[in-house]
């Protein structure tokens, strides 16, 4: 039990709200660790299937963009690439 | 209908299993930002509640922590804080 | 004139020692600061000249790599694309 | 020798600027580099003279802050910690 126990109120903070706040985020943050910890698994999941996985990621990103751009975006990487003779 | 629809593993690769595996990724990415605005939304919260958000967060570091290292580095704090003037 | 001041050491510490270091921190991060800014306004450059500042961002880190592994990798974001209708 | 060599524009694009400003930007990020090492080295001398680094890395982000924000932000701390029975 600590001197907090009992009093709603303390130098104008609300403990309970605090404590209530606190503990939200900290099961959220939980959660989200949880999910990182998932998205690894399927990312070595994919490696042991064989597929590249800096590609997969890749793939990730651009379906979140239009078609046309990304084509537009692979037309200029090559174009970009051959000028610096890579 | 795309060319590999009805054609399970095109040079080399399978196809279902790549679609999968990019699904589940995307889904658990949905959630995971999800969360990332839950808890944006509680500090929010906290800040209209009064409370002082960068104290929060340095309250969910500490609750990680043991609090003898709390304390022992909240000491050092004031220490090297009054060695430099501050 | 703080406290500190004609004190090489107090609680333990080295206060001229302490400064130093922080001291020398701050200068670093402060170059370090000026630099992101350097570049920053390099890639603001190579846009306003007509140049796809995410491709070229690409083609840095594609210069980090063997040629081979980028074209495998090239090769490979065609295939998962198909594969997966984009 | 590659294919736009003595070419100072392919497809649109202007070879030597493109050059210039990859280059530009790899030199810059090569310093950034030096110096994010430069910064690790401090904190380990820092860390082999005594000093506690986390506590060091509070005081920089500290400095920043004016003197009685940091103060009050302390306060805080221990009213929210005692509130919580931490």
């Amino acid at each position: 039990m600590n001197e907090f126990d009992n009093k709603p109120e303390v130098g104008g903070i609300a403990v309970d709200r605090l404590r209530t706040i606190v503990e939200r985020i900290e099961r959220l943050e939980e959660e989200r660790k949880g999910l990182a910890n998932d998205i690894k698994d399927i990312y070595a999941e994919a490696k042991s299937a064989g597929f590249d996985v800096p590609v997969i990621r890749r793939i990730i990103r651009a379906r979140k963009q239009e078609p046309a751009e990304v084509e537009e975006q692979e037309t200029l990487f090559d174009v970009y690439r051959r000028a610096l003779g890579m």
